[in-house]
């Protein structure tokens, strides 16, 4: 068992640096410097990179400390090293998805994302791993809190990246769970926004109606920050509404109600979890904040009944979006594809139209069940995981808490407030569509509740 | 003026030659053949193509040729020589664009309609010229039907090959007017499905909200069959209801109630293709279908009053959308993008995150204008542009008459029906949202009450 406490952590965080770029009493480049040490310690078991680029990011570095020196930082980020999930293109590094199929393919341009954040002067540092399309074989990273388990996938370099505290920052994406979840098993905060609120262009999915970006952090403010920094440049999916909301985290505001959510999570949640998750909800009634049961209103039961059975209706969704593109890459080399994506390529082939019809047609429904219910409560809280990170590295956990809330589009965060076994053992709070800003709200106020008080 | 009569131009058409694939009087080679020889006679004027590959279709069309032997073809349009509007990808053959930065830029993969197509064994001969990304630089490419004037553009190539009778059928995509006027223009019948119900994957639209991909051709039959073999393999945009209908065309149905459409474009139609347009409505209504003029009903009155408004927000949306990727191609190099574009990206970046809600918020209430009117009619009816295509190539001519349809995402096709000054004068005819085949339907009656009756 692990040695991890929640109330002792700290990952790296940026943004209470830049009082100290402004006074010159620190410097980006000389932050980088310490990035990079952390890295040169840590990233030879924790494998969270595909690719770096020092020499340029010593370079834009030092851009950014001129920036400084001459009062003029580009955004809040100026300087501020990242990681960039392998899945979105970069113009100056290969983007490769896990996929020996991709080997060394280096895109033209960068994706919006990418582009937004460099130009706010972020540092971009590396590519980090992913699984295979966010979806199949998982990379060789490892958890930074116990290399004998998995950092958690899809977005698996980024979260251990910033759990090993080589990077204040980076960014993931999300289909299932694929932020929730690693940004728990690695003690980040992460923010999966409202879908279709940061524009995904650039990013190469294989299931886009569901596919997210987002933002892991080792603070509530570098993760919001960064977020803010990519809708404010490039905006949102094009036809979505933007994530809107202040450039820096919103004041810390106490939640009145939360609805708790089981999902079909629980019933896979370890003994010990489930304790840790019942006496946090304890202390929340005692901080005055009122836990619903979802058994409470019939609206509630309803929206709990479809978290329990969405899990075929997404594979559904996934399965048969995927097959164009995937059906291509396995006519080029089969061989290159993994056996994972194979069986999921075999369900989506085996669907019609009118099969994934219905399966948008339960998305809708569920979507619709959980609006209605926007007027009982500020959101949803659960676990962000039916436990700790799990043995193993070829598994990357369970996302039976994520589905649910990925598929409804609502905005969703991390907090590693808890620890099970000694290691990260996250909380998922959600909020209801296009409350983000409210959600980042109520995520700072749980935070400094939890852990600075 | 020009001598084209719409009762005696018959393009090329593919289906009715099936039948002596199949009894072995024709193959597709010869077909293919056919096309190549008037591809020799006619292309040095019209410059419909960008690059063709007719080692690779004529070896395709062998391929065909076996199959109907053999008793096997593999779809309805087994054997068709298409071409693909050149902002798809296409494996084989490079996809730049109309511009200079993606000169011959190689794609890894085909786009999913393009691996649609060759899965039912449609023989690509050959990318169709563009505007340059579908909105800026016009291409060479000219009017079959008077080499003096414009094909119309975006789909400029695709509307030239199958007015020329180049090909029996190929590819468009529209946001603003890009499928339904160059085909009007060039006397093909052309398709705009429902928004989302094609699948758009691997095209490079820069203005993915409001992206349709559609398909012209000699004949509705073609038309019809091409877009279902592309629903039939890869179905819908991610999240988007399929195009549903039979896979050949619908049998023909007469419409009962159509409402006319004025728009913007009427007060810029010259006289004789007003007078032409209202003769056609005369000969409908002595047909006993009904034309409600706009002003019968509160709801239409409010849906053509959204009609003629919705030029600057469309605008803004196309402005917002493209900032990225646009931005990062003028970084790149900002010689080789042309005037247009710069100054649409001007506009976009003019524009905050909450101009682009607003006008989004115009289109959502457009869309819901004219969902309130399908009760009253089976549809829309207008002309396809302000007149036959105008002189010279600079311009690809007036989306005035498209911009309200396309922006409500409605089913919309261009039917070669009447003249003016000689020269090709289209109809636009439209549905209701996912009404493709009743659409298909009307526009068969009305194709066959005109030119074959």
């Amino acid at each position: 068992m692990g040695d991890y406490d929640p109330q002792s952590t700290r990952l790296l965080t940026f943004f209470d640096a830049v009082g100290n770029f402004e006074s010159g009493r620190d410097t980006p480049r000389d932050y980088l410097e310490r990035s990079i040490a952390t890295i040169e310690a840590r990233e030879r078991d924790v494998k969270a990179f595909v690719v770096m680029d020092l020499d340029r990011s010593r370079a834009a570095a030092d851009a950014s400390t001129e920036r400084y020196k001459a009062g003029q930082p580009l955004s809040l980020i100026d300087g501020m090293p990242m990681g960039i999930k392998d899945l979105y293109d970069t113009a100056d590094m290969p983007t490769q998805l896990n996929s020996p199929l991709f080997e060394g393919m280096q895109p033209e341009f960068d994706a919006a994302s990418v582009y937004a954040l460099k130009q706010g002067g972020a540092v971009i540092v590396g590519k980090t791993t992913t699984t295979e399309f966010g979806l199949g074989a998982s990379p060789p990273t490892r958890n930074p809190f116990d290399l004998e388990r998995t950092p958690g996938g899809s977005s698996s370099g980024t979260a251990a990246a910033v759990g090993a505290a080589m990077l204040p920052a980076a960014t993931g994406s999300q289909v299932g769970g694929s932020i929730i979840r690693p940004a728990a098993y690695c003690a980040n905060f992460g923010f999966k926004p409202t879908f279709g609120a940061l524009n995904r262009a650039g990013g190469r999915s294989i299931a886009p109606s569901g596919s997210h970006l987002g933002t892991h952090a080792g603070g509530l403010e570098d993760m919001w920050r960064s977020a803010m920094q990519i809708a404010a440049v490039v905006g949102p999916d094009a036809g979505h509404t933007p994530l809107v909301g202040p450039m820096t985290l919103p004041e810390a505001r106490k939640p009145t109600q939360l609805i708790r959510m089981y999902t079909g999570g629980w019933e896979m949640t370890d003994d010990e979890s489930r304790d840790v998750f019942e006496n946090f909800l304890s202390d929340l009634r005692s901080a005055d904040v009122e836990i619903i049961e979802p058994d409470e209103f019939p609206v509630t039961a309803a929206c709990e009944a479809s978290f329990k059975a969405v899990y075929p209706h997404a594979s559904g969704i996934l399965g048969y979006e995927m097959r164009w593109p995937v059906r291509e890459y396995c006519n080029k080399d089969a061989s290159k594809v993994s056996e994972v994506i194979h069986k999921r390529l075999v369900l989506g082939e085996s669907m019609s139209a009118e099969d994934y019809q219905r399966a948008l047609t339960f998305k809708a429904k569920l979507t619709a069940e959980v609006a209605a219910v926007s007027g009982l409560a500020d959101g949803f809280i659960s676990p962000a995981s039916p436990g700790p990170a799990p043995l193993g590295i070829k598994s990357t956990g369970n996302s039976a808490y994520q589905v649910p809330t990925s598929i409804s589009g609502i905005p969703v965060m991390t907090l590693p407030l808890l620890s099970s076994a000694g290691l990260p053992f996250g909380v998922q709070i959600c909020g209801f569509e296009h409350g983000d800003a409210k959600l980042a709200a109520h995520a700072a106020w749980l935070t400094n509740w939890r852990l600075n008080e």
